[in-house]
């Protein structure tokens, strides 16, 4: 029930996000301040971790809810920050779990200089992120941010639980995805309406919005990861199969297309060598799995939009209407 | 100044604890429930975890202070049970760093579901620690501990970055356990104080108490490394050799003994193969370099007791000096 004709949106996320280019600075500052540790082991970490700069999508998505809540705080600056620290946090801890060698077109922290040091710097990420957070406001910060990693880490812990596990269902695949990614952006959602002073009603449709955007975002992300390109990625492809993560294209494979073609599946998946990538995409998209999945995400991110009917049309409605079109339509 | 006699103190900690024991009996059920999750891959972790139970040194030692001030309240309790989560995840963590295979008697859980689940576990326990801080109070308690856990981290990386470098001097190792160790003990004598409603003086005095007690333990648990017992200590021994992360008796006889003991520890240090503990422990002795760090952990308990002067004479007051010389008169 859009009142208003949407406007032709902006095709790269940075003019997508040229509303909050202002705010996005403002993060940046707060992001170098926290990193700017002159001790012995911490400045060439610090140095390097602050190149895994990527899309900012989480401060982006809490900067944008508040705009389009039309009202944005330096406290919302400082929360931005927050939510990409422990972003980083997770994604050095993830590249130890994944042994991943390269993030976001340079080596990984654990490739340069070992697990040891990515998992002190995680460690490092989040306190410090904590440690923010309780200078924002009278813990009411600390109480939403603690809620949402909590969940996060039980969701990266039932993942691992799980992997080469070819029984996972499609609902506990949402349940690990909800956890490990739409938990925080949710989290997003929550944080920019309510230091925007929105009802409870406005907060709990954008933490739902964002929850659902989140979900959207994973689901595209794992068909990256199967179908992208390693250079347009920057960083290694195909680890989600290599890894034994069962994503949702290959969970419908094995429980939804034909007994041949499932079984087709399971042969490669728990086949020994590499290449299964190569293998298993030309059964996904034969059997319409690859499809299925797509439409899960499409699915997801309409949920997402439906959200902001909580809002009176506004351009900042506008880019987050933009912003859930963008998370199932990309190539990197 | 003492201006009454010293009772006699109990010789093992259960004993020394007796005063505390009811509240380190909530501390323990506030730790049940924060560990009472029932969701896949959780459980079995944090049953496991449990039994890393060792002597409860952190909550004891906030709860004392607390008693000492003469005002325990459940909020201290709260506090006990998240500097120990703390100090647990950082035990998780460091047993993935240091490869370790057994703790406090059990295998470790890195060594029983790999270094994954570990790294995750201990995110779990970091992050459910600063959550239930947020509950606490108004943020004051967030704060406090994040100013904590920022410095302990930085310790930790600290350390890893001067590890094999045979130019450690003793100020820097102080410095490091400072961050790694002294900071959290430091923090048990502040929030003991602090949430007892004492004077900022006395709540600096307190806080300088815990740091120098930390200092003293730390010291004493390295000389334990080297001279211990692995059935006793219910660990690996040995491993700050093996790991090159020098300690203080170390750092004594490559500095301060004779040439050629210098010179033979060197050799013993940079030789390949194992066994250098039972190589190096002779020479240490020797040299007079084990005496040396033995005195140094004498000397920061016996600063340690002195900052316990700005209290007026109390039972727990005399069990705050028992624990400052237990923590260096040890054999686990």
């Amino acid at each position: 029930m859009k009142s208003t004709p949407a406007p032709a949106t902006p095709r790269s996320s940075a003019s997508l996000f040229a509303p909050i280019a202002r705010d996005l600075e403002e993060v940046e500052k707060i992001l170098r301040r926290t990193f700017d540790d002159s001790r012995p082991g911490m400045d060439r970490l610090l140095a390097h971790v602050a190149q895994y700069k990527g899309k900012r999508l989480r401060p982006a998505l809490l900067l944008l809810t508040a705009h389009a809540c039309r009202q944005v705080t330096p406290t919302h600056h400082h929360l931005a920050a927050i939510v990409e620290m422990i972003h980083t946090a997770t994604l050095v801890h993830d590249d130890v779990l994944d042994g991943a060698a390269v993030r976001r077109h340079v080596p990984t922290v654990n490739a340069l200089w070992g697990n040891q040091a990515s998992i002190l710097l995680g460690d490092y990420l989040f306190t410090h992120a904590f440690h923010l957070a309780s200078m924002v406001d009278d813990g009411q910060a600390c109480r939403i941010i603690g809620e949402s990693t909590n969940r996060l880490c039980a969701g990266e812990l039932h993942q691992i639980s799980r992997r080469g596990d070819l029984t996972l269902s499609e609902d506990e695949y949402l349940d690990i995805i909800d956890g490990k990614t739409a938990e925080l952006t949710a989290c997003c959602g929550r944080l920019g309406a309510t230091y925007a002073g929105m009802t409870d009603e406005v907060i709990a449709s954008l933490t739902r919005f964002g929850r659902a955007l989140g979900i959207a975002f994973q689901i595209a992300d794992d068909l990256l990861d199967l179908m992208g390109e390693e250079t347009l990625a920057g960083k290694s492809l195909g680890s989600d199969i290599e890894q034994q993560k069962l994503t949702l294209p290959v969970i419908h494979i094995l429980n939804d297309a034909s007994p041949s073609a499932a079984d087709a599946a399971r042969s490669i998946l728990t086949a020994s060598g590499n290449h299964k990538r190569e293998a298993l995409v030309p059964l996904l998209i034969a059997s319409g799995s690859l499809e299925y999945a797509r439409q899960r995400a499409v699915g997801f991110a309409s949920a997402a939009l439906a959200e902001l009917q909580c809002l009176p049309p506004s351009p900042g409605r506008t880019i987050l209407e933009a912003l859930a079109d963008r998370v199932v339509h990309r190539d990197h």
